[in-house]
């Protein structure tokens, strides 16, 4: 679908955010009571998904540790599915995160995961999902049907369903319920256009190539925008923690590829990022950013803000940006963002 | 240092390597007693590590799960030295590993892991370094001094020393003895060069870009190889599991890119990974494998065949013919293998 078309399915999706985001909050905060009661006595989080919900599943796991206190890691699922491995996970909290809560891997996984002795929460969007089904908790997320093939309401929803399910697990919950209060009409903010969208999507139109890097509350954002940019896009972009392009990669920084940076607000990563900006334009690769502050965008050669929303919850809308970037750009390259080439809606692996 | 010239300092260290992981095992086994004691009553493994050693953590985490009936985690570096988390981690084994026991964001993890009520183990190649004093059992690694930038010897007896740690972590510590006491003559004989190997360096001279895949066990080792791959040849390699690739990503494979598969010898993640070699030979990328069996091999278009050791114990040598890759490769391209672009040996991040 060329520019200035019809809306596309995804440009959509993407606008009902707001919306989707609002309605899984209201439905799912008056259920944080039986997540804490399910997680009473158990001080372990394990995180369980792939693709877009594994970069939701990723600021969970920060999320915990940050704000809950509590350590978290994502499975691996091959080690459930395929070593069929017996750990003792009586200590655990378990969150399958699946959109259509029928992807076998992680119905499988969370299956085992209730085997070795976890409590078992799903997060999906279809309600009497086998994933739904299989835990003692389903949170059902409210995105309504999604049509267009890259994931947008039911990411975000899936990230505003497991800041509900990790807040029930910390030590006094409702400490961020003003701040719930006000993600849908920051969310709604962020569809405006931004003056800097356009000369976003002309400068990775204009290369073969994209670095992402971001680092904490917000890595799993940076992850999910590189996701999309590859799948919707077919960009070949390399997604890196802030360290851990420090510590080696950063030798192929040049000016062949432009590279995307996705932080938080504030907080105490934003300051290496501000750096990261600026050491990698030395190099002489292009920066754009999403999100930060004034400073990080300054260092920036190109950046849309993003919301007005504490650290914590920024990435319940910091998304949207990166999303409107894909979609735009995916039409600039004459592709369709609805189906991208080689994907389905429900992928199965083993 | 053009091909046929002496030695590059790189393909010596590579050759030292049936002998320092010979020297560590023989100093660590003796050791396990005291990481079995130490770990009594904890049933977690928290591995902390950046880099190369993060890719011996990940197959740490692998072998815990599936050898030890352990579960593991990585940290998230950020959590502790960023955000200051407090966590209860007094039913935990850390295990930091750094080549150095310098790097600070390392140090101080693992500092903050013990402030936690972790229990404490450090894999490193200096002993007296910052970690090795800061933790209750230093696990020196015998590699001697590494003076190529890229960690060839310091990777591999990391490995080694890892499969010591969580093998004291089992129920039944020593099952492995009689085939740790194999594991220097298989490194020795993947030195010996395969007959693929001038054709595989053919192949990935000729591409701008790489993929590289791998599951389970060996999933370490392939992140490994696409790491080296990215810092000494300046190929932008993006290493993504069976999983994950098959969940979207596959979309952009095509003629463009090689592929790049590491597999362990044997194990329920192999037939996947023969599926996976088929799958992209028919979107038209050239594949390229390194270890599997012979109906793996026989799925490639070109391979090199993997040390005869099992599942658990191959990525203490599989990584090596690897190594021959990356070290050929740079020379071939022009680069000096010793000292890539932009890299230094110890790489402090915050």
């Amino acid at each position: 679908m060329p520019e200035g078309a019809a809306l596309t399915q995804m440009a959509r999706e993407i606008a009902e955010q707001p919306a989707a985001i609002a309605q899984t909050l209201d439905t799912l905060l008056p259920q944080r009571s039986e997540i804490t009661a399910l997680a009473r006595g158990r001080r372990r989080l394990l995180l369980i998904a792939r693709g877009s919900s594994d970069n939701a599943a990723t600021y969970g796991r920060y999320l915990a540790e940050v704000h809950a206190g509590m350590a978290g890691a994502l499975a691996a699922p091959s080690v459930a599915t395929l070593y069929a491995a017996k750990l003792d996970l009586s200590d655990t909290v378990t969150i399958a995160v699946s959109q259509s809560g029928a992807t076998a891997e992680i119905v499988e996984t969370l299956a085992w995961a209730k085997e070795c002795g976890a409590a078992t929460v799903a997060v999906t969007n279809v309600a009497g999902s086998p994933l739904a089904l299989g835990a003692d908790v389903a949170l059902v997320t409210q995105a309504g049907p999604e049509l267009a093939v890259p994931a947008t309401k039911t990411y975000t929803t899936q990230v505003a369903a497991l800041a509900v399910a990790v807040d029930a697990l910390a030590p006094v919950p409702g400490r961020l319920d003003a701040e719930f209060a006000a993600v849908a009409a920051e969310a709604e903010q962020m569809l405006l256009p931004d003056d800097a969208l356009d000369a976003m999507v002309d400068r990775l139109a204009g290369t073969e190539e994209v670095l992402a890097s971001g680092r904490g509350l917000a890595f799993g954002t940076m992850l999910e925008v590189a996701l999309k940019l590859e799948e919707t896009c077919l960009r070949p972009v390399r997604g890196l923690s802030y360290a851990d392009l420090k510590h080696g990669p950063i030798a192929i920084v040049d000016a062949s590829l432009v590279t995307l940076l996705v932080a938080g607000p504030s907080g105490p990563t934003l300051p290496g990022l501000v750096d990261l900006a600026a050491t990698v334009r030395a190099a002489g690769s292009p920066v754009l950013g999403i999100g930060g502050d004034a400073s990080f965008r300054a260092a920036c050669d190109l950046a849309m803000p993003g919301p007005a929303l504490s650290e914590l919850l920024a990435p319940l809308a910091l998304v949207i940006p990166g999303q409107l970037l894909v979609e735009r750009l995916a039409r600039r390259l004459g592709l369709d963002p609805d189906a991208p080439r080689g994907l389905k809606k429900v992928t199965q692996t083993d």
